[in-house]
């Protein structure tokens, strides 16, 4: 609590938020060391934002991969959360950021990381075969330790609204495909069409990859750690969530309620009574 | 950007985050001036609140009228966008304080600004009173010049689903109590209640004061400038948003949408067409 | 999936949106049964809190309390985190709502939790003096098993600022009172003090009880769930957030970052470097 | 207020959430008309974003300079508010979603509206063209008008930090490339130029188009309303916020405030003072 000068304050003020990430001085800004000059217009936005966040560039064909995850999970219509939330705060007099910060902010551990979760569990399952263990029954266990510690929904498989999914084959093909030119392994791949068996082995009804569970498998094929997954959703589902935000503010509203004024919400508390005497 | 030692870099830092709020040393926290042991027992929530705002300590009597607003604007049920997003954020795996802030934060200028741009219109009424205008005219003139700018939603009268909305009358009754022992001036419950007349005679139709006319009668008596209105609406309706959060996680749910998944929302765009290669 | 209309949909929708905190009628609103009219001018901010959070009245002993953790929350200052967002969105062109959000929203597991997880510690304690532990047997134990699952920072104890937190004896004090009175049964006091000296006796100094430890056994005493230990905490650093958020505003500037802007940060990444052709 | 069954209840149901972007059905995600499976694989996420918000596919000349405006505004360091918010939401307890949404949430007129500000700018000075006006004497009157109406900062025009802006120069090239191909027309970077000229010549010195300059001429060239130009920098922006709330994860910290710890903030208001009695 000593506040006399000390020679290193400045240092100490500058190191507090120290970063490798960008470098700023007047004239210059470098990220990961490459001048933002030379990358605009060399550097698509998905290899940009893999250089953000993993301190390299990628190669083409790994960037071509990411770019699907991000392209593929933008939206999924106003009866997820995020996007009724979107297209509510829009008619409440705040503006776009405002209206995006309200919606991401709900993609949380239910809504926004299944896919965070789907990565741990192939991370979980994949241990277990470098381990020792054959594919099947890494799946096997690695399923029942997830059920016994989480609960049974398993992230990234199952869908309460699509019997398929029509975006998990195709995001897979893609995965496939790389894999067959060695820009990825394919484990996770095969992890995932694992668990699918397994799952529909174990319950007698087919409990396919949901988008959740296919964006993870590139995920991790492309290293990226489990946060990450449901940090590139977030990016995404931003997409979706800003272009209903913007649907809804040309749709016009004030007050926009989740369902119409005239339908008022079942009350069920206590009847009518006088406020006792304090 | 020099970045050699100064010293005044230490000073600098510290007064960078400067504050008139809250002086803090080791073992000590006061608040205006107060010591935070001697407030603890004798100094209520909303005195606490008024101290926080204004600086200094409202009289007992002031507070009770704070107090009263305050309590008055909890809730408005879950037809209400804030209290949806609340309950929806409840159920998508996220904290109660990010249930809250993604709800709070649609308290914008057509949500939660109503009591603030009430205590605007009051003001120009004042101000065109106290220029010598008859209290019939400058709240014309006022209402007048209100809709030339911001169009004809007179913010603080008129209510979508109340006819008449009960928080109103108990609110100026209690200010009418206030003026009465000299506590407040009872000038801006007369302009809100000459609103209501000349609204009544333009329309032909009563257009009630509602809640955020009658919560800015009283902000607006007590001296608050104008963005607290909206300010301390944000408080005070943060309990009712806490306590749907609350009750939502009480009832579960997994990523509650604002209608139940059986009702597809209407598509309205293109019919379905392929990709155009590229 | 089935869209012919059905007799019930309109029943599923209102049920869709059900609560017990509030009832509206045009022209009504009732919480928990009680009419807002009768309410207003009869029942404190605090009792209101009460009320929407409990579903009964609190006595006016129990809402003095309640009060009095409310009020000794709200700030320490702009080193908190969420005091110097508040202060830093107010200076970004959004709204005092929007500036509150931010802020409300970073009371995490980190900053804004310690208060419901000492609640958690201190019911667990508790549970095993019922199950007929000693006090000074039934804390050690409850003090271990929780550093083996969440590691050596105690919630609500210690403090990286103040050797002594004022806030902590004037709460207590208080909780004693209401003890003595027979408002509260002193329990939680006794464990909280309990831990302390579990503490000292295990560290060789003091870990004494900070602001959160202290609020947890109002909470506690009053039997509020531990989640709305954080909750209430929201409501009362709410009016910190505000008041910051309100003085950063008079102050004015423009986009005000956590330094001043001739300190830059210092960058530890990768130096200058071409960008690889794609 | 009629709540008995009406046989347009459903109807009225799905009305209400009515979109053109999404169209959902068991097994069926189209978007714009476009299936999801087709358009994985064939549509990168620049052209995904593109029609998202408008409807259409792009041109891939089109799509190429929105991907430069995105890319090249993801970041500008710590000093910025919302990277600021981001690093210290991190180290608070909660999700990467709730530390992007803190930091979203702040960028609102004066940290993220430049752009939006900027094209409404150039629709001002190309509507007097369009009127008759010559590119200098349009320009005047433009920036005159701006002045009068909002003050003397122009937006998208000058740096505190950088006395040239490295971003903008390489952008405008970029847009003279797509306008000597005619996917552009070229005029707003002409616009842009003649306001830059204005400027240098009034102030006797230059004050360069910045980054909000520079990408809000690629928005307008490519048709994108104003607001949007906030939107798309929100999305662009979340990328820079996403990589440093991870950054300062994998750094640690608990509740990171804006300056150490050891700094405490000057404090400016009353002195020590008793509590008065009340």
């Amino acid at each position: 609590m000593n506040e006399t000068t000390k020679p290193d304050a400045v240092a100490q003020m500058r190191d507090w938020w120290r970063t490798e990430i960008i470098e700023m001085k007047p004239g210059v800004i470098r990220f990961r060391g490459y001048a933002i000059e030379d990358l605009i217009g060399q550097v698509t936005f998905p290899q940009m934002i893999w250089l953000m966040l993993r301190g390299e560039l990628p190669a083409p064909a790994q960037a071509k991969l990411l770019d699907a995850a991000l392209m593929s999970g933008v939206d999924h219509g106003p009866q997820a959360p995020s996007i009724a939330i979107a297209r509510m705060a829009a008619t409440c007099g705040v503006g776009l950021n405002n209206a995006m910060a309200s919606a991401v902010n709900v993609l949380g551990d239910v809504h926004g990381g299944a896919g965070e979760q789907a990565v741990l569990l192939y991370d979980d399952v994949q241990s277990r075969i470098d381990a020792g263990a054959d594919a099947r029954a890494a799946t096997e266990a690695g399923l029942a330790d997830f059920v016994a510690q989480h609960g049974k929904i398993i992230p990234g498989f199952g869908h309460r609204f699509h019997p398929v999914d029509p975006r998990s084959p195709r995001l897979l093909a893609l995965v496939d495909a790389a894999a067959a030119a060695g820009v990825v392994s394919g484990k996770y791949a095969r992890i995932a069409r694992e668990i699918e068996s397994v799952l529909l082995a174990q319950k007698g009804k087919g409990i396919p990859m949901n988008i959740d569970g296919a964006t993870a498998v590139i995920y991790a094929e492309l290293g990226f750690p489990a946060p990450l997954a449901r940090g590139l959703f977030c990016l995404s589902r931003s997409v979706g969530i800003l272009a209903h935000a913007w649907e809804q503010t040309q749709q016009g509203g004030r007050n926009k309620g989740p369902i119409p004024r005239q339908y008022v919400p079942t009350y069920d508390g206590p009847a009518p009574r006088p406020v006792p005497s304090q």
